[in-house]
This record gives structure tokens, sequence and C-alpha cells, in this order.
């Protein structure tokens, strides 16, 4: 028989993974602190295990998907001496140094373990457009892949354990910094009475097709290419950023999601590179200040 | 026979614009302060002015594409007297109160003034992809239609001459800050040695596919409807970002370009609205503090 897939955190993203795994019929069982989570998935055939040591009897994989990094701790540490031989898939969100410390505590408890992060909301999982991210045991990931890949599609990055973690956290900055790029544009022309609605049907295919660029910035990017033929010069990208800021406050609006882009460039202005590419604004993310 | 179309300023922008026009078979008459950059035009087939007084005899239309609001006075200035009655397109860059006061000043001079902004880079003139925003005068818009559809897809937004400017300067608000947020996101990964070029085939499907949320975003914002079902929550947003700005920190690199989005929900959340919807940090941008 296939041993069973423990699930400890039944919250919105919890509930979703388990229920994908019993939509694929593997045996399940699932744990939550508070315990009237688990009651829809008892019904949907989970078996419901009233302690977290009940639910990590057996040598099925253990799938964590809790709160944050302290949580994950409060579960498994009184645990963690009865859990050697056993592999920990944590897909918790935590910063990348956090799945790192995980990773060596799961090591000296002789624990194989994999980090995952989800790009998709709960609703997604197991549908189409929902990504997993891995990294950490590469044995873990090969092993349980039929697993996985009842969640979304899945890919792997290595075996630094932060890695997953770390990709994910850089797209969601991409996808924040955009969405406040777009807010800032519809309450420009909101200033104006146009509708953020209007302004989306513009803006959206404008940068969805910009997006196609990354490659071209990438590659600048990855070669230090700042001064090949075609950039847009920090010099130029500054007057445009000058005509943007000013106009937001003619507006009578506040313009500072402009202010770090606006602030790099003029730094590399002042480095002496105004002749060169936007894409140098780069140097200024690698070190702090 | 047609009357000439006159075009003022021959940077990479307006030699575009007037290649464009040739390439229609239009008689044009082009001037530029330093007089080198004609010379390409006129041999294809231009007529070229020796000064602005000369490049405005005659009744056509007049293109202006020089560098700012200054340069456009510059030029036109001294030729005003004899302007009345004809029409002026201008695409130089300006601020939407920039452009106000060329319709204003066209106004005193009997000028019937059309203001522009161009959604495109010289290559793209007259190609697919190019887009051509227009507003003031609506008469000027319908009869110069033909002219200004050679350069890209033309729209018209209002009889508001600041209003091309301002729909432009929100667009490339989103733009240049989705770019700062690509930038950021391929400075965490590439912390740990992966390339740009790399990050590139993951963040730009994903970015393009959440522009396909604006709409959404937009509904919210036009309904002020911030706590409706579904919507991510300020706190939870700021769980996320306080987790992408600790891992940013962590690898070493500078965090800034995510610290106003970071900012606009802390201060929503001081303000009460934690449990409301991220679309609020709108709420943050429409007045100036
Ligand atoms: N939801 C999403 O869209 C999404 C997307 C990607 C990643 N994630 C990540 O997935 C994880 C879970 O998210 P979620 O949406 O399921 O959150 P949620 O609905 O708030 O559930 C949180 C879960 O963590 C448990 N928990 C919290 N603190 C605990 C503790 N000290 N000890 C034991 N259990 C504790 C909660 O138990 P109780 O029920 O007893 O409170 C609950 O099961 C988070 O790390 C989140 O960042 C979520
Ligand atoms: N290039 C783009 O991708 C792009 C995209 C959208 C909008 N635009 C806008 O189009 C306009 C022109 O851009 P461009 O790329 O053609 O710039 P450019 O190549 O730098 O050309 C600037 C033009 O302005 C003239 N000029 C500057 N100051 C002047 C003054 N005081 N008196 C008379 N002429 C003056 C220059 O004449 P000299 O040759 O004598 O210096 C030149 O013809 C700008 O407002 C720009 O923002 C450009």
């Amino acid at each position: 028989m296939m041993a069973s897939t423990t699930f400890l955190g039944l919250g919105a993203m919890g509930c979703a993974l388990a229920m994908a795994a019993l939509d694929a019929e593997r045996p399940v069982v699932v744990w939550n602190r508070t315990s009237h989570r688990a009651q829809r998935l008892g019904e949907h055939g989970a078996a419901v295990a009233a302690t977290v040591e009940q639910a990590v009897t057996g040598d099925g994989v253990i799938v964590a998907c809790l709160f944050d990094h302290r949580s994950v701790h409060d579960v498994l540490d009184p645990v963690a001496a009865r859990l050697s031989g056993r592999t920990l898939v944590n897909l918790t969100t935590t910063t990348p140094n956090q799945a790192r410390e995980l990773a060596t505590w799961a090591a000296t408890h002789g624990i194989d373990y994999l980090d995952g992060a989800i790009m998709a909301v709960p609703a997604m999982i197991g549908g189409p457009g929902s990504a997993l991210l891995y990294s950490g045991s590469a044995t873990a990931f090969e092993q349980h892949r039929s697993l996985l890949d009842g969640w979304g599609e899945s890919s792997y990055f290595g075996t630094d354990a932060g890695l997953a973690s770390l990709y994910d956290l850089a797209i969601l900055a991409g996808m924040y910094t955009m969405f406040a790029g777009f807010t800032h544009g519809a309450a420009m022309v909101g200033s104006e009475g146009v509708s953020a609605t209007e302004f989306a049907t513009r803006a959206a295919p404008f940068l969805a097709a910009m997006t196609g660029s990354f490659a071209d910035t990438a590659a600048i990017i990855d070669a230090r290419n700042y001064a090949g033929d075609g950039q847009q010069s920090l010099e130029f990208t500054q007057g445009a950023l000058d005509t943007i800021v000013q106009a937001s406050i003619d507006q009578g609006m506040n313009a500072e999601v402009l202010r770090p882009v606006h602030d790099l460039v003029r730094r590399q202005i002042a480095a002496g590179h105004g002749a060169q590419g936007f894409d140098r604004i780069f140097e200024e993310l690698r070190i702090t200040r």
C-alpha cells in the first residue's frame, strides 16, 4: 500500500494542497492546530490526526504549509527526534536564510529537506497556471515528483534550500513594484477623471508587451554592457522621470512611487555614467548603502 | 496640389516622422536648428528650409518635434504672429501643464493646437506597435488623420491639450517602475549566481500574465470597493513585503526599490485599513503629502 502523505497546516493553502492529493487518490493524513479546519478534508477521506505526533506516525512524506518560519519550528521541534530518515517538504513562505536554517536543522535530525515556494493562490492549485519552485534535496524532489506535479508545474533550482524562496520573492518583488506603478499611473489619469478601467485597457497590453524587453535588459545586465548601442541613456531617462514626477505633482499627487528609480538613475549619473544605459541602475542594487 | 507639411526639429524622432510622410508621398518641408540633420531628408525629396520663417511659409500643417517645452517657444515665438489660421501638431514631450500652456499660447495667436505623445521609438514609427496619443483641437485631429495615422495608431483623448501627455506619462510611470522591479528581482537571484537572462525567462511571462489582473484592480479602484471578497489584504501584503525586503537585505542588497510600496501599505494599515485590499494604496497617491 502507498505510504500516507502527512499534511501539517490546513489554512487556505494547506487545504488546497491536501485536497489535490486526495483527488489523486493518495492516502492522506491531516493535522491542524485548531482542529475544525480538518473536518472538510476528513469528509473527503483524509485521516484526521489529533496531534502532530499521531500525524507523523508512519513513513510517508511530510508536507508543511504553516504560517511562517517560527510556526514550522513550533510544530516540528517537539517531534524532530523521531523524524530521522523521513522527508519534509516545506511549502511555508520563508526568507531564503530561514529556508537554509530549516535545511540545517533538518540535516541535524537526519531529515531529507525540500523547500518549496508556491506561485499560485489556493484556488489555482492543481489547475493551469499554478507553478511551484523547489530547492534543497534533489532526491526528495525526484522521489516525490508525482505528488508535487499534482499541485502545479514543478521546477527545481538546486541544492541550496534558499534558492526557491529567493526566486519566488524576486518575482514577487517585480510584481508588487509593477502594481504600484500601475496604481500610480491610474491615479495620474484619475486626477482628470479618466477611470482606472479605461487606463487598464491601454496600460495592460503596453506593459505586457514591454515584458518582451526583459530578455534584452537581462542580456545587458549579464554582460555588464551598459555602453552598447540602442540603449536609452540614464540622462534621457532622468529627463523622462523629471517630466513624469513634475506632471504627477502638478496634478496634486504624491509621486513617491517613482522616487527609487529616479534616485537610482540620479546616483548613476552622479557617478559619471549619464551617457550609459538605464539598465545600469542594476549596479546600484547589488550593494547595501 | 496638396499643401506641404512642415517638420520643425529633425532629431531621431523628427526624422522618423518626416520620413514616414515622405514615404506616403506627401510634400514635405523640413527645418532643423543645426542644418546637417536635414540633409538625408533632402535627398529623399523634402524641401530643406534654411530658416523657421521659410519653413512656415505656405499653409500646410506644422509638426514640431523638438527637445522640450522651452525649445518649442524658442523656435515658434519669433514667427507666431504670422501663424494665425494654421494648425500646429506638437509631438515634443512636455508635462500636461506645459501642453496646456502651449494650447493657450496658440489660441492667443489664432493657431489650432493639437498636442501629441508618441508611444514608440523612432524605428517603430509607421510600423506595427506604434501608438500616438492626441488631445487638444478635435478639428485638427479629424482633418489630419491620414497624416497622423501614417505614424502609428492614433487615439484622441479630448479637448484638454494636457490629456495626451498625462496619459502617456502615466503609462511610462508604470513602465519605469516595472523595469525597476524587474531589475531588483534580477539582482536578488543574481546574488546567488542566477543570470538575469534565466530570471527573465520566468519573470517575463509571470508579469505579463499579471497585467491580466489590472482590470480587476481597476474595477476595485473605480468602485472604491477595497473591502470586497477575494482581495489580498494590506496586512498580508505587508507580511510578504517584509519577507522580500528581509531576503534582499540578507543577500547584501539595497532594497530601496520596494520602499514606496512598503510605505504606502504601512500607512494604509496605520490608518486602520489592514483588513482591506492592497489596491487601497491608490488612496495614498491621490493627494500630496
Ligand atoms: N494563500 C496564498 O495565496 C498563498 C500563496 C503562496 C504561498 N502561501 C503560503 O502558504 C502558507 C500558508 O498560507 P495560508 O494561505 O494557508 O494561510 P492561513 O490560511 O492563514 O493558514 C495558516 C496556517 O498556519 C497555521 N499556524 C499558524 N501559526 C501556527 C503555529 N504557531 N503553530 C501551528 N500552526 C500554526 C494555522 O493554524 P490555525 O488554523 O490553527 O490558525 C493555519 O493552518 C503561508 O506561509 C503563505 O505565505 C500562501
Ligand atoms: N526618441 C524617442 O524614442 C522618443 C520617444 C517618444 C517621444 N520622444 C520625444 O520626441 C522629442 C524629440 O526626441 P528625439 O529623440 O528626436 O531627440 P533628439 O534626437 O535629441 O533631437 C532633439 C531635437 O530638438 C532640437 N532642439 C533642441 N533644443 C532646441 C532649441 N532650443 N531650438 C531649436 N531646436 C532645438 C534639436 O536640434 P539640434 O539638432 O540642432 O540639436 C533636435 O532636432 C522629445 O521631446 C522626445 O521626448 C522621443
